[in-house]
C-alpha cells in the first residue's frame, strides 16, 4: 500500500520533520478557491448520500470537455476508476509500457490479468514507437497508456496515436488512455484523444482533477467513453456512492475557473524551462518532462535519500518495470521551492563530483 | 446503480420537488459540529494525497472501539469495503440471510460468488433462529450477517451468534458482521462482536459513521480484522486512497464526540416508541425496528407512491430477496419530521379504509 510517491507520514517517522514534497505532481497553486469555498458550502450536504448518478457533476463535466454527460463514469479518483477497470478486464490479456503509472499492474495483476510490458528505451529517449504497432495483435484485450506518460512526462506523437486507436478498434481492443497530465501540457487539445471518443467506442479517457487542480486529498476522477457496454461495466464494477459531496461541488467549481487553468500553464511553462536549465548546470540532463514533473537519471549513489537528509521527498523511478537505479522524477512547484530544491541538488552534486 | 434509497435528485425529476427522505436510515441530528470544523480545516490540505497508511485514523478508530490500530482497514464508506470482500472472496460460496442489505448480492454476484440464501421467516418476525447452524457447513466459504439486520431492523439473539461465530471458526468459514447500526441500538455494546476479534480472526466486522455520524456524503467506514490475511487483502484489492483528508477530519471528530452519541440514542429511543405507537393507531403494525428504522408491512397498495405525491420518500422493501410488495422501511427522523410523515400516513390509511 505504500508504493507511490507523497508518503509524508512516512517521511515524518523517517526523518522526524515534514518535507518539502516534490514526489506528487499536483499543481503548486493549490486548490482553487473557487473550489474550496464549493466545498465548504457542500458540508452542509455532508449528512446526505451523494446522488448515486453523479447527474450534476456529470452535466459540468460534459459542459467543461465538451462531451455528452452521458460519456462520463465519475470515481473516487483516478484510481478508483483504474481498479474498476482492472476488475472489468479480469483475467485478460492486457498491454503495458514500461514504464507506466505503477497503480495499472497492481490493480490488473490483482484481478489475475494477463499483463505484456513493451519497454520503452533509453534510446529513444523513452519515446513510444512505431514497433508498438505489432504488439497490437487480435488476441489482446486492452492497451493501457499514458499520455503524458507517468513517469517520463513523454507524449506520443499524434499521428502514431491516431494509428494506434485505429489498430485497436480493427481487433476489437480496448484502448485505455490516461490524459490525468493533459492539462499540464503547453497544448493540452493537441494531445487528447477526446475528440475522437464518438467515433471510438473502443476508446475510453481517464481523467481527474486531482492533479491539475491540486484536489488529491479530496479524490475525484472521470473516465470519458462512448460505448454503452463498457461505461455500465464501470459503473457496476464497485461502490454506489464512489464520489463525495465536497469532491462534487469542488469539481465542479474547479471545472469553471479558466483563468486558473491558464495560470497554472503559463506558471508550469517557465519553471519547466527553468529548472530543466538549472539542472543542466548541474550536469544533470533532463531525459523527459513535458508536463509539470520532470524525469532524469543521475550516477550520484542514493540521490533520494541524500535529498531527503536535506528535508526533500523526489520519487526514486527504480520500482517501475522497465527503469533501474539512478532514474528519478521530481515535480514543478513555486519558483521559490524549485529554487531551495536546486540548491540542494548542487550541493549534492558537488560534494560527488 | 438506483437500487437503494436516498435517490433525493431522482425524486426532483419525478414529483417536482425535494422530498422529506425518510428512505436512507441517517441520524437526524446531522453531521457532529466538531466534524464538521474538523472537515473545514482539513480543505487546507484538499491538495495532499491523504497519508496512505491512514495512521492518525486509525489510531483514532482504535482508541475509540478499543482495538489495536492495526486491526482497523478503512475505506471510502462501508460500501467500498463490501466491494473489497467481494473482489477477495471471488467465486467462492457465500450464505446471506434474506432479506439483507442488498449492496451484499450486488457486490458478491459481480465478483462470480455463488450466493446462498437462508429466508427469514414472517412467521419468525424475520429473526434469525436456530436452524441456520444447519446451513454452516465445511464447504462454505463466508457468511455475511447484518446485526441489527437492513432492512429488518433485528438484532440476533446473542448466545445464537456465539454459536454462529465458533461454527465458523471450526469450519474456517469468514464471519463478516455488518454493525453499521449498532450504535442506534439501545445497548450497543450487548450487541456488537468486537470484543470477540482478537480471538477470532476469522472475524470481520463492517462499522461506518455514515449513518451514526450523519457522515453519509462524506464516505468513510472501517472494517475490523485480527487475521493479518484478511486484513491484507482488504488493503490490497482496491484503490491506495480511498478516503479523503475531510472524511478522515470528520471522522476523527465525530468519534469523539461521546455526547453526540448519547444525545442521538435518546432521541432515536424516544422517537422509535413514539412513531411506532402512532403508526398502530394508523393500523400498521411494526414487525421490526431495533435501531433508527422501522419494519413494517401493509396491504394499501402503492403505499409508496402515495406518500411520495405527499412530498415523503420512503423505501420500499419489495426489491429484497425474500420480501414482497407491501413490505416498507422509514428512518426516525426528527419529532417535527415523524409527525409529518405520520399526519401523511394517516391520511392515506383512513382514505383506503
Amino acid at each position: 500500500m505504500l508504493t507511490h510517491g507523497g508518503d509524508l507520514v512516512g517521511f515524518y517517522e523517517t526523518y522526524g520533520r515534514m518535507p518539502l514534497d516534490f514526489s506528487v505532481n499536483v499543481n503548486p497553486l493549490g486548490l482553487p478557491k473557487g473550489a474550496r469555498k464549493a466545498a465548504e458550502a457542500a458540508l452542509s450536504h455532508a449528512a446526505e448520500y451523494p446522488d448515486p448518478a453523479y447527474r450534476q457533476l456529470r452535466e459540468a463535466v460534459g459542459r467543461h470537455y465538451r462531451i455528452p454527460p452521458a460519456f462520463v463514469v465519475p470515481g473516487n479518483g483516478a484510481d478508483d476508476l483504474i481498479w474498476r477497470i482492472a476488475a472489468v478486464m479480469k483475467n485478460r490479456r492486457v498491454l503495458l509500457t514500461a514504464p507506466c503509472f505503477s497503480e495499472y499492474e497492481n490493480a490488473l495483476e490483482t484481478f489475475g490479468c494477463r499483463i505484456e510490458r513493451h519497454v520503452l528505451k533509453a534510446e529513444h529517449q523513452f519515446c513510444l514507437t512505431e514497433d508498438i504497432l505489432e504488439k497490437i495483435t487480435p488476441d489482446l484485450d486492452a492497451f493501457f497508456l499514458c499520455n503524458p506518460n507517468n513517469p517520463t512526462g513523454r507524449t506520443l506523437d499524434r499521428g502514431l496515436l491516431l494509428r494506434i486507436l485505429d489498430r485497436c478498434r480493427e481487433y476489437g481492443t480496448l484502448l485505455w488512455v490516461d490524459e490525468c497530465f493533459n492539462g499540464f501540457l503547453d497544448r493540452p487539445e493537441e494531445h487528447s484523444l477526446i475528440d475522437r471518443l464518438s467515433s471510438y467506442e473502443n476508446l475510453a479517457i481517464l481523467q481527474a482533477p486531482t492533479k491539475f487542480y491540486a484536489m488529491a486529498g479530496l479524490r475525484l476522477g472521470f473516465v470519458f467513453c462512448a460505448g454503452d457496454r463498457l461505461r455500465k461495466q464501470l459503473w457496476t464494477f464497485g461502490q454506489s456512492w464512489p464520489v463525495s459531496v465536497t469532491a462534487q461541488a469542488a469539481g465542479i467549481a474547479a471545472l469553471e475557473d479558466r483563468t486558473y487553468a491558464e495560470r497554472s500553464r503559463a506558471l508550469i511553462r517557465k519553471e519547466r524551462e527553468r529548472v530543466r536549465n538549472m539542472l543542466k548546470a548541474a550536469s544533470i540532463t533532463v531525459i523527459g518532462g513535458e508536463a509539470n514533473y520532470l524525469f532524469f537519471h543521475t550516477d550520484i549513489p542514493t540521490f533520494d535519500r541524500k535529498l531527503a537528509e536535506k528535508g526533500f521527498l523526489i520519487r526514486s523511478c527504480a520500482s517501475y518495470h522497465g527503469l533501474e537505479d539512478g532514474y528519478y522524477r521530481i515535480a514543478l512547484r513555486t519558483p521559490r521551492d524549485n529554487d531551495k530544491l536546486i540548491k540542494a541538488i548542487r550541493k549534492i552534486a558537488a560534494a560527488s563530483a
